[in-house]
């Protein structure tokens, strides 16, 4: 039976099952310096969230002569915290549950997105305020209008049909995607998305070929005008990664009147303290909460005990991030 | 030609569009007191919004021996600030243009469900305030819940298709309707809207029937506990008008959990200026903003403008919402 550490939480359901099947589950945050000493290396296993790196130093000292880690498990969607790449050639399998949050992504998009056109976080401060800003709060509708999706993974299709469903034309950009339905209009360039929308959403990796990939250049390319006429000016949600969006930039524009609107759940620096955002009334933001659901949280559990279970038992997954 | 007197204001193009036509158009807001004066009986016909009240005193006083008002536009949908039956008897029609918002209703209604959900007004409050309050954020998916509509007309109807499209079940009372989708589950007993779903939407009319119909006895019926298991709490959100949901005791229910969330667009006074609600993080609140959005006032207005055209050339309409 496998020694398991939970480095950032794991739901309660999810370490009952691993203990019914008679897995040790050690729940306790370890410091990036207690990894690099090797505090690791006594387990089997180790379920990450994003607050804990394994890059190649860490993982390094996660192995011994006689074992160490032979599963990481990253709670969660994202892996930009682990490299991968090291773990394979440890012998490391890599594993996230990819699925069990997409509902909730999509969910907290549209709501972010709504949240913009309509003012909702403006209204409530105003009025908690003693103004009844009724005459300044026009917004507009979304349906009618052209959506643009940057990426076009599980996530990015949920947000498109739920879209679609309040009337939006749907466009998208995604060099890495084939199969996609006939109402979505794809993209060769991520430039015409911006030229051709007044709503975008964000749904791509953060690489180095998507860092600040939400520039001034681009911004000052959309059009202002939706497909049906209105001039309900520029938004932009990002529920994927920090630093996909130039945040000063985006600050700019929203001065200059060029966006309308900028909802983030992501920042290049998390915790966000201090950002040129908070200036402005088209800004609202959430601390990286797109994941922070119950429903979420139990899928993610539940998935998560179930590649551990497999894995401990059959020495393989059904689904893994590498072939080791 | 007509003269017509706009109370509220009117879409510019609508305004243009009268005047192409030949109509005298008075945009001017009347005071109740000049109204009772006789203010409107130089006018052939008034355009109003929900500022202006006419009810039996105002139309008596807008009508004269040599003429008067012929007829009342409600540019929007609620009447509840005209006398019908008076304007009846006294052979004024009245028109509203009850289509022209259905949409920008329908989009805060799910806008305020989800920020209500996702914490997501709360969520820029405590960024701004310089908090990452990620961890006491979470939230829960509408997806796989319940969704209870009091009241099932044009508005309902398209929340219920675009909540069907995010996964919840729908569940109605309206004891004015016939046809209605296989899809929405028909409850005989507003109690049973209550009792069965976690997520309640208002979208009825305030009549004597209606007033305070959410109030702290039906909120203690409401089962906290989704129809997928989840402890989502209980959400409440009405976008119809103010003195429907009782707010004190939607206070006390936020108070002793027994009320997840409450969003309203609409109060029993309006401006609102104080309200115990202010006090809770579960509470968020808009200025009756449903319909201010550009693209449901230039319906309206044009919807309008097309309504008096035709009663001036045709002395009736397709449409009214009474037979004079």
């Amino acid at each position: 039976m496998a020694k398991i550490a939970v480095t950032d939480g794991l739901s309660d359901e999810a370490v009952r099952i691993l203990q019914s099947a008679g897995h040790e589950v050690h729940i306790k945050h370890h410091e990036q310096s207690e990894i690099n000493n090797g505090s690791l290396s006594k387990f089997d296993a180790v379920v990450i969230r994003s607050a804990t790196k394994l890059l190649s130093q860490q993982i390094m000292a996660s192995v011994s002569d006689d074992g160490g880690i032979r599963f990481i498990g990253r709670a969660g969607v994202g892996v930009d915290n682990i490299d991968i790449n090291t773990a394979t050639k440890m012998g490391i399998i890599v594993c996230n549950t990819p699925g069990a949050s997409t509902s909730s992504v999509v969910e907290l998009t549209i709501g972010h997105l709504l949240a913009s056109t309509r003012h909702i976080v403006t209204a409530d401060r105003t009025m908690r305020n003693g103004e009844w800003s009724k005459k300044r709060l026009r917004g507009s509708e979304i349906g009618g209008k052209r959506l643009g999706l940057i990426g076009l993974g599980r996530i990015s299709r949920g947000v498109a049909q739920i879209a679609r469903s309040f009337g939006m034309e749907i466009h998208a950009y995604d060099p890495y995607v084939e199969e996609v339905p006939g109402w979505i209009t794809m993209h060769e360039e991520v430039d015409t998305i911006f030229s051709s929308c007044t709503h975008i959403s964000i749904h791509c990796n953060l690489t180095e070929e998507t860092a600040n990939l939400v520039n001034s250049s681009r911004i000052s390319m959309m059009p202002g005008i939706g497909l049906d006429g209105t001039k309900c000016g520029n938004h932009i949600v990002s529920c994927a990664r920090g630093g996909i969006v130039d945040e000063n930039d985006c600050s700019d524009a929203l001065s200059n009147g060029q966006l309308s609107s900028l909802a983030l759940d992501v920042f290049s620096t998390e915790p966000l303290i201090e950002s040129p955002l908070m200036n402005h009334d088209g800004f609202h933001g959430s601390p990286h909460i797109a994941a922070s659901t119950l429903e979420a949280q139990s899928r993610i559990g539940t998935e998560m005990a179930s590649l551990i279970i497999q894995f401990f038992k059959t020495g393989k997954t059904d689904y893994s991030l590498n072939n080791v």
